[in-house]
C-alpha cells in the first residue's frame, strides 16, 4: 500500500478526522476550479513524473521555505532552531502527498485525509503526530500564498512532456494544488464562513 | 481619479476598514508567493490590456458563476432570483479591481482596501454597500477555488503579448490574484490562525 511505512500517514485509517464536507460539496468546489475528469487523467498519465521526482519537488519547496524566516519558523523547536524530527516526519508525508495528488481519486477517504491534513496545520493537531513542540499553527496566509511556488517551480519536472500536453499537465497540477489548499482552509475558517 | 464615479469604490477613503496587516507582514506574504518588483513591472507594462479588457474579463468570470448554481446563489435576493442591483453594483467594482491589480502599488491604502473587500464578502459588510438582502457571505472555499478560472481564462487577452514576455505576464497575474485572495481570507479566519 502506498506510504504504508510512513509514520503518521493515516490515509484510510480509522483515526483520521471525518470530513464534514459532502461529496456533493466537493463536486461544487471542483466545478468552481474548472477541475474535470480530463485533469485527473492527465495527472494519472504522467504519474511517473511525480513518483520519480516527488522528493526533489519537496526539496525545492523546502529550500524556499528555509530561505524565508517567516516560513521557516513554523518548523522550529522552542530553542529557536529547526526541529529536525518534526521536519523529517513531515517531509515523508509531504513527499507522499505529491504522489497522492497525481494518483488518488477524490473519494470519501481522500476527503477525510484532506481534513486531517488541514487540522495538522492548526492547533487542533499540529505537533501531535511527531510529539514535537513547534509553533501550533502554520498561518493560513502562508498556506494560500505558497501555492504559486508549488505550481510554478514544478514545471521544470515537466520539461520532457510533449508540447501539446505540457500546459494541460501544468494546469491540472495547479488546479489540484489549489483544490487541496481550499479543503485545508476549512480548519482555519470561522463557523459558517468556509 | 480612477473609479471616482463608482458607488462604494472607497479606495483611499476614510470609511474604509483599517487593515491589521503590517507592511512587513505584507512583504512576507509577497515573498512567500515569489512576488517581485519585476512582477509589478510586467503588469504595469501591460496595463493597457487590463484597462481595455477589464469588463470582458469580468463578463467571462460572471458567465462561469452564472452557470454554476452553487456560485450564483450568493447573488440572489430572498425571492430566489438574481438581485440585479447587487450584481450591477458589485460588477463595477470588480471591473475596477482588475484595473487596480495591474496598476496600484501595494501600499497602506491598497492594503486597507483589500481588508475592506474581504469584509464585504463576509457577514460584517456584505450587502452593506448596496443595501441589499443577498446571502450574507460568499464562502471562503469558492473564493479560493475560483482563482484558477480567473487566472487561466485571462490568457486569451494576453495573446498579442510577445512570446518571451507572455508567460511572465501570466505568472505575474496569477501571483497577484493569489495575493489578493490571501489577504481577503483574513476576514474568514479564526483569531490567530490567519
Amino acid at each position: 500500500m502506498a506510504g504504508a511505512n510512513i509514520h503518521g500517514y493515516d490515509f484510510g485509517k480509522s483515526q483520521v478526522a471525518l470530513s464534514p464536507v459532502s461529496l456533493q460539496e466537493l463536486r461544487e468546489i471542483e466545478a468552481t476550479l474548472g477541475w474535470s475528469d480530463e485533469d485527473a487523467r492527465v495527472l494519472a498519465r504522467h504519474r511517473d513524473i511525480f513518483e520519480k521526482h516527488a522528493e526533489e519537488m519537496v526539496d525545492t519547496w523546502r529550500a524556499v521555505i528555509g530561505s524565508q524566516p517567516h516560513l521557516a519558523k513554523w518548523f522550529f523547536a522552542p530553542d529557536g532552531k529547526p526541529d529536525e524530527a518534526y521536519k523529517a516526519g513531515v517531509k515523508k508525508r509531504f513527499v507522499q502527498w505529491v504522489r497522492d495528488v497525481a494518483s488518488r481519486p477524490h473519494d470519501p477517504a481522500w476527503l477525510d485525509y484532506q481534513e486531517e491534513i488541514g487540522l495538522r496545520h492548526t492547533p487542533v493537531k499540529k505537533n501531535k503526530t511527531e510529539g514535537t513542540l513547534t509553533p501550533d499553527v502554520v498561518p493560513l496566509r502562508f498556506l494560500i500564498a505558497f501555492v504559486p511556488v508549488v505550481t510554478m517551480s514544478t514545471r521544470t519536472f515537466f520539461a520532457a512532456v510533449p508540447d501539446n500536453e505540457r500546459r494541460q499537465l501544468e494546469d491540472a497540477w495547479a488546479k489540484a494544488v489549489q483544490l487541496h489548499v481550499t479543503l485545508w482552509a476549512r480548519a482555519y475558517a470561522k463557523d459558517g464562513l468556509w
